[in-house]
């Protein structure tokens, strides 16, 4: 097992990338790291080079630069040589903590679709709260595609159910759809066909529609929904969280001593909660529907998120993640394309 | 000023409303109220009825009734009653916490739309918060349309500037589009073809993309939307934000002694945020662009929130709401169309 490792994306990098690294080879001595970046700025940072081989990259993606442009051009940044071993085959997964777009125009482009999958998606789980029974869920597309067709999201099913099952351990998981209303006749007319379809597919075990309200909640554990939408309502959680844990902290630092007292006896309270809303600890982002596991976590992740990622990863491989889909849209070609007719109709 | 009130729509219907209606006489004596229902379920609840008319309304449009089919079956309904006399020119608004399809479909089929206006649109006011200078925005549309093309948003900026003017007292409202990047290139096909609109129009303050993100941080005055996605953003902001509540409450129970003493001391604390996270003391959500203001308060309501969203329609009738979107309309009537036709091509 060999992961090609983006050293020098991400606000922290290249220090935070290679310390998670190290932190991840003491926990999965097995693993060999590729870390692709600028070797006298990634070599301080390197205690420990036992597994972990330093490949040179002359340049640099920038978070500002434009996607698509920057891997035509900078063929020697960190991206695209570390994209570029993944599809020869020299490392089996590609991870990055600096420019999305980039990463997943690297994805499509250098490492290229599955057969048969028209739209890679990206995935990310998110965490269940109050539910003993459930401790997070999966939620795909959340941005790789704006423009999404109903065919693509039956695709995104099949996907985000392969994925739940090798990597969150989840048997037979809850499909569901976003859509503005449980009720099978709801939403707009994308949706309205895509719900019919994913009725009707027997390969998955769908639940029907599912409301954002929901989701936090447990409403399924694959939420399937197009990447405009899924996109509004990852940065909408993140966002009304952030926002609630902002104004109990100013109401705490404006109540006066008795609040602050209060505070000081619920600290471990808290402690808890922000831990349970943390998902960078189930890791990155996934981009679904390529030919390898791709990878991304926050811009802001240090070490430990990014060990975290590593075990992600590691999952993912360990347990054929891909080679599943691989398998299923192979052996499904006439099918899909059968369906896809249909619904194009 | 006199408005119709459907008495016998919500959880709590009539009890509910028929005390909510009383508190709202109490704050302002000179408004009229017609209460449409089943007078003999109404009037035990009736403690005044200074100022206050009961009319008889035989059937009851139910929470589970087809929106459509119940308005145009049910005839002699408390909200087919109400619109028809707000359409007559008896009531010059409407109030309703029932049925939110049938209200729609009463507001679109019987008040009917204002000439110009292609989709009325359904708009909510949500909290800002940790904002000093912003204590609330608007969000149009949530939900009373789920295909929308980008000329309907445009008309959705119009509507929402002059209700944040007359309702919101936001002299310039900043309107923002709802998008997945703040960069004026983002979005899907249709939200950039809006974009590119809205910043050409000259009687609006756009500012730009926002993002769902930084919503309740107070991106925009106005955050103008699909109604597909505005709902689920709206869905999810409310859900997420009671999951944060509930899991601060579950994790105080099981915190031991000490995690209730602290919660204790934060008791006060805690009030003023679940009162800042109350949307309802701002009112019920809008249709706008329909010729009266039609509003309908949460199902749930109670008599407080019903008297508050009392004292919004009284703002909206006496600034003058709809008439200035009638008056801009038609003052711009032959623009409109011209760029309706370019929208289109």
């Amino acid at each position: 097992m060999r992961i090609a490792v983006d050293a020098m994306g991400g606000d922290y990098a290249p220090k935070e990338v290679v310390e998670g690294i190290q932190i991840a080879h003491d926990r999965y001595p097995e693993i060999e790291f590729d870390l692709y970046g600028q070797i006298d700025k990634v070599k301080p940072f390197l205690k420990n080079a036992d597994h972990i081989t330093l490949v040179q990259a002359d340049e640099v993606i920038a978070m500002e630069d434009e996607p698509v442009r920057a891997i035509r051009r900078k063929k020697q940044s960190s991206i695209v040589l570390a994209a570029q071993a993944v599809h020869d085959g020299k490392d089996d997964a590609f991870f990055s903590a600096g420019n999305t777009g980039a990463l997943l125009a690297a994805g499509l482009l250098i490492i290229g679709r599955i057969k048969g999958i028209d739209r890679p998606g990206l995935t990310t789980t998110l965490p269940v709260l109050n539910n003993p029974k459930q401790d997070q869920f999966l939620m795909m597309d959340v941005g790789a595609n704006a423009d999404t067709k109903p065919f693509n999201l039956y695709q995104y099913a099949i996907m985000g159910k392969y994925y739940a099952q090798t990597v969150m351990g989840v048997k037979n998981p809850r499909i569901g759809l976003l859509n503005n209303g449980t009720e099978a006749d709801k939403g707009d007319m994308a949706h309205k066909a895509a719900h019919e379809f994913l009725a009707g597919v027997r390969d998955i075990n769908f639940v029907g529609n599912v409301e954002s309200r929901e989701l936090l909640n447990g409403a399924a554990d694959v939420v399937v929904t197009d990447g405009f939408t899924g996109n509004a309502v990852l940065k909408n959680t993140e966002g009304t969280a952030l926002s609630m844990l902002k104004l109990i902290k100013n109401g705490i630092m404006n109540g006066g001593l008795t609040s602050k007292l209060g505070a000081a006896m619920l600290k471990s309270t808290f402690k808890g909660i922000q831990s349970q809303m943390d998902y960078s600890k189930h890791g990155g982002a996934v981009l679904l529907g390529v030919k390898a596991p791709v990878i991304k976590t926050h811009g802001s992740a240090k070490a430990e998120t990014i060990a975290n990622t590593i075990g992600q990863i590691k999952a993912m491989l360990e347990n054929h993640s891909v080679e599943n889909v691989v398998t299923y849209f192979s052996d499904h070609s006439e099918e899909m394309a059968e369906a896809k007719a249909e619904m194009q109709k």
